[in-house]
């Protein structure tokens, strides 16, 4: 019955990633929790790199300086 | 003044579904707690398929084998 | 398989209207989307009203103007 | 560490005004609660106005109506 | 720079068990995406059983007939 | 019509504080992007040092560490 929302900037992450993450972050609620997997749900938000902020400025800006 | 978040994969939800949905989440905040639906917000995050996963895999894959 | 978050302000909701939000919510998706009740997820989130703003401040503070 | 999330709808906001959001909510932390700006996280949601909802209603109805 | 949120039920979860959802969690956005753990946020909240709802009913009602 | 949610660790935050993050997120809204003040919902959650981790550890952990 657990829900996990993963927030990831939005740069290229493919649909085999997006499995691996579902897959594990299921795999830990089963595990260290014991939930049931089959209620476990994991929704993953891309967010453009103008949309995300750290530090005061976005990501955006963040990538142009090689960060 | 409640805040309502709707999350459901994105699957080809009409306008018209949409406005339902907005429509009966207000009217379910007005009818059992007598909110006031001028300011209550209902908003709709439509996922990928590829993005949401259950039982530890993604709703695409699951649409593949029919479920 | 949706999931649906609603915030509302803590002010004595009884166990029996949560449930009525819950059993709402949850009838909304399946009489607008078809979706299947029994992997509907509702969570309600309490919020305590000094940690509320509307209008550019606490719903406390509202309260107390009798808002 | 704090984490903000700025839901607004989708109607041209530019690169500069979300720069700016960023800005001034990560400000805002480190002046009100003093927390480091080097880990405070801002993510913007744009979501399209078929998909929010207030009154009962959803955006694109209230702007045509010029609300 | 990910942002993590693990939403489960409030039912006895102990700090050893939090601590292994957060170093789990945040180990899975390393492994499969590169991520660099000092940035990477997880924040799990947990919710009353009268607040969770599944199937269209509470969890406390679930869990009193044993589920 | 925005809605700003506010993530931080609950360590001490007074009334006055959460006043001014709510007063504060509201004017950066209507400055930066000209919405109107009376429906722009501010929801803060404050959140256990046990339930928030960065760099795969608890916050309590690091502060006993002086962090």
């Amino acid at each position: 019955m657990p829900y996990v929302n993963i927030k990831i900037t939005k740069e290229g992450v493919t649909p085999e990633q997006k499995a691996q993450l579902i897959e594990g972050a299921t795999k830990l609620l089963v595990d260290v929790l014991g939930k049931n997997p089959q209620t476990t749900v994991v929704v993953i938000d891309e967010v453009d790199t103008d949309n995300w902020g750290i530090g005061g400025e976005t990501v955006t800006v963040r990538r142009k300086r090689g960060q």
